[in-house]
This record gives C-alpha cells, structure tokens and sequence, in this order.
C-alpha cells in the first residue's frame, strides 16, 4: 500500500471529542493531549479539520480545550444518528487523520464510511479510543485486516514531514531530554 | 469488505452456552453478560434467535438465565457429534452475529462452515471463550487472518442502530455515568 | 482456506524434541505435555508420527518420555545441517500437524519448507517454543500473516473428531471437572 | 512469500543508531546488544554494512560500540531531511536486513522506501524500537499487514546459515547452558 502523505491534499477528521464521551473513555487524558499534539502538527502544514458532533443534549459538547485550540478555526458537522458517515461533509481532501471516539464505534464507521467515498484514511491508534479496552483493540485489529492504515500520530507526522528542512524540526518533534 | 449489517437479514446464534461448559470457560459469568445484552439488543431489533446445544446428558442444558430470557423465542438443535456445523437450520438469513463457547471448537467450526454455506458471519469476540485462553486467542487471531470478521457485541449493536434516531438509543446504548 | 483435516492423509511431524533444547527453551514443561497429549490424540486416529533430530551429539538425544510414549512407533531423520527440510522423508502425507522447537528457527524452516511441497500445514502453537518469547511470538506472527494455519492442539484435536461419536469423547476431549 | 535469504545478496542496513536517539529510545541496551550480535554474524557471511545518519549536530555521531565493531567496514549516508529513503545508496543487494531507530519514523520509511525499490527487506523485530512502546508496536503491525518481512535476528541467522556446517555453528549460534 502507499504510504507517502500529500500534505497539501490533507484534512484532520475529529470524531465526536464531546465531553461527556472523554469523561467515560478509557485514556481519554493521553488521547486528548495526542489530539491537542496533532492540531498543532496540522497547523504546521496548513491541514483543515473538520470535528463531528452527536446529539451534543445528550454527549455534551466538544472538549473545550479542542475548541480553543481551535480558535476561529475547523468546520463541524452535528448529527443525531450514530453513524458520522452521512453527516460529513462531500467535500474533504484525498487523504484523511482520523481521530477521535469511540473507537469501535463512530471512529470506526466514519472509517469505513469514508473508505467507501474513495478517501484514503489513517487512523491514530494513540489518539483514539472506547471506554473499554477489549472493544478498542477488537476494532483496531479488525480494521487493520481490512487494509486500513492503523498508525500513530508521529509515524504521520514523519510522513508530513518527510523532505522538511531542519529549521522546521523543532515544532515537528518532540525534543529529545 | 463490506461490513454493515442490514438487521432485518439478520439472526444471532448461540453456540453450546450450555452449564457445565459454562464453569469450565475462563470468564464465563462475562461472556453470560455479554450475551444477556445482545437478546435485549436483538430483541429491539426483532432478530431471531438460534440456539445448538451438544449432548446435554454430558455438558449439561442449556444456561438457565439464557432460557428465562428467551422464554418462547428461539430455536433450538441438538446433536451427539462435536461439529455444529451439519445440526445448523438450512434457513438461517444472511447475517450472523455468532456467541458462545469454546471459540476454538464448536464455535470456530460453526463459523467456517457457515461462512461456507455463504454467510456473513460475525464473531463477538467479547462474547465467545475456551476453557484455556491460548486456545481462545489463536482462534481468534486464525480467523481474523482468515476474513471473518471478529468484532464485539457494542460494534455491532452500532451497526444495526446505525441509522436509529434518539428514542431508540436509550435501549441499544449503556448509560454514560 | 479450508480447514477440515481429513485424518486418514495426516502426519504428526516433531522438530528437534531434544533434551538440551528443551532445557533451554521457554515453557519447555507445558511444551512437552501439549506434545504428549498431541500423541495421544494421534494414536486415536492411528496418525503415523514423524521426528526429526539436530546433531545429537550436541543437542541432545530426543526427549525420553516421548520415545517411551512412541515405543516402536515413529520414523526419524537425522542431520547436520540447520535447515530440517531437506532431511524430511519425501512420502509424508497431505495434512501435516507441526511441534517441537524451535518456533523461529528449525520449526519456521520446516513449516515453510513442507508448504513449499505442496502440504497442508497446521502449526499447533502451544505445542511449539523457542529460549527467548520474542523470537517465539514474532515467528508465529510472521506465519500467520504468510496464511499458514497457526492454531492449537484441542482446535486440530476437534477438527480430527469433528464427527466422532460419543464413545470416542473420553479419549478426545479432557474431563470436566 | 518466498522466505530463503541469500547470503551473497545481502546487506545490513543501519537506519541512524545515534546517540541522542539511543538515549531516549526505549530498550535501547537490548536493541545495541542485537545489533552487534548481528554485526558478528554479518561477518561471519561478509556481509556489507551501511549505516545511515540524520543531523549528526542534532541527534549525537553514530553509538561508538558500533564504530568500534566495524572499524573500517560499512558506508556511510548521512542527511539534513527526515526520511531516509533518499539519501541510501542506489547499489545496494537484493536482500536487506533492517535495524535501528526509530521504529515508527526513519526505520519505517527506509523500509517501504526499500521495497518500492524492490529489494527484498526484512526487519529485525528485536534490534528496532521507538522512543515509545504505541508507536513501535504499531508500526511493526502496519508493516506486518503489509507483507513486509518482520522477524528477529535469531530467525534471520538461521536463514543465512540453513546449510552451513557443525563448524560454523559456534559462532552462529547461542551458546546452550
């Protein structure tokens, strides 16, 4: 499978970081300090997000800290199906950062859904997750088999960054102690 | 491969959740969870139920919660040989959510030779188990490389509930603390 | 892949049981039990048992008690070179069942060399080992994903008597306590 | 997957083993200590080693262990971009075996760079790592999926020595206790 990401034909996906969901998910604190990491990595490369939203009356609203990151920033899609597929927006770029929760759940039918428009999509192992640990994983290895690109935040960031100069390093990766 | 489950075509099958078995199996009373909750899951979507159960007489009848759940509902076949394979209905639908025990004998025959018969067969990994679980996780992981599609019981709750608006999400999904 | 092990075209083959090795090699103990009961099983079947044996004069004879389980039974080939493939008779059946150690090295080889042959290979991986986990666990991954059959000993064991009667069950299966 | 290495087609590559990196990469002790197990036995087969090197003013000169093990031996490419797949030398054998850091980062991209080279990689499982365990076992498992060879050291060696002879064995292989 290719693997090189085209930055400039990328887009971040964040599924449904709603609070009530981080206060019940398992590792959420790690999570949400990957995704505030990924937002900056975006920012480096100039990379869209777009944030999806369920029934915020029932699972809040999405992690205040995300949305300062944020700023004016980002574009949202709110919806009161489960399924994220239908409510993302026609238009996103070739390449796709998804992350987010659950994992088995919303993340992963975005996944699929987003596969079957033809996107090629990478899913964060690190920056998502479920509140239990046997479904996040279950999901993972399934997705995996099906030939979806499980990776890592930083694995993709090296990608981003493959041909970068060293003045841009020292906002890519994380200082060495 | 294609991975939403179209409810109506839909049947779930309980292998051998028989007692004696039931206190042999590593995390048995889990897996009794884990079924209880796809009935009530199957219920709300209409689903029918399929039971097999291997020489009572030495593996002792079916688990007697399971039976008060079902009441009525659910069909049944019994057999004297170790393969369910050949006892199974010829008239199951399309679809098929696959629990119970031990996931590398009965229900890792009963999964091939459905899928062979033409199904799309769906192994709740959270809700299947062996008495060793070496034997539970190599099955698992043979029949992941294989193609079937190992998932777990909130995954494809998801999936029938897919397109469900809000008043149903109270009965498919668990409370958020 | 099909899966059905037809028990009349089946060879149990052993790599390098030897006692220097199996005093080296991690859970040499369970090991060698799962090997006993593999023979066992095979006697029920009236499997013939193939061994084969490194450098005796430095690994070590073949491990006594499963000489004494075999008695007269069983065929043997000897070498001196690493690779156990070419020492491997040439008439041995369809199915082979493969233990012993180990996992990543003389077993990997033989595993891989047998397939080349054209055989149906079942790597019973509770029935294998290697000194160091890692070695172990990458090889089996590493055949997993090359579609060699890694299961277990009880899972082969079911599929040998997936029609057996009754009668048969109390040499088959373990007891229920 | 043809799996039979040849000796006289192959080369070591090093991906940057500095020592800025060793300093924060996790098990890096283990990960040295495999490495020069595998210089020995790149010796044994005269193998050629290349070593890559990114920003040696940032990331520390190449482990001096190393150095000193290959005292002239190996080339050198060093570099000022992240990835390392540009900066390899475009001569190099049709067998490769993969060591170094980071296993999500500069390890995987010379690996996929490799292979759409066409060579024949194989990544040695016990002598790569990460800064953190998310990223290196995720990594190993995206690269898995995507039948590049991932194997150990041990493993590797047996390959090379299949059909060496007794003499050879002692320095081939690790000492029985």
């Amino acid at each position: 499978m290719s693997w090189r990401i085209n930055g400039q034909k990328t887009a971040i996906v964040l599924v449904d970081v709603q609070e009530r969901l981080c206060a019940a998910v398992a590792g959420a604190e790690r999570i949400l300090a990957r995704i505030d990491r990924l937002l900056e990595i975006g920012k480096l490369f100039s990379i869209p997000v777009h944030l999806t939203e369920l029934a915020p009356q029932r699972f809040g609203p999405i992690s205040s800290p995300i949305l300062q990151k944020l700023g004016e920033g980002g574009s949202r899609s709110a919806r009161n199906v489960l399924s994220a597929g239908s409510a993302l927006p026609k238009e996103l770029p070739q390449f796709l950062l998804v992350a987010g929760m659950e994992t088995h759940a919303a993340v992963r039918q975005a996944i699929y859904d987003l596969r079957e428009r033809g996107h090629a999509v990478y899913l964060l192992a690190d920056a998502v997750g479920s509140r239990n640990a046997c479904d996040h994983q279950v999901a993972l290895d399934e997705m995996r088999q099906d030939r979806i690109v499980v990776t890592t935040l930083e694995a993709a960031a090296y990608e981003l960054g493959a041909e970068a100069d060293e003045p841009l390093w020292d906002r890519l990766l994380p200082p060495l102690s």
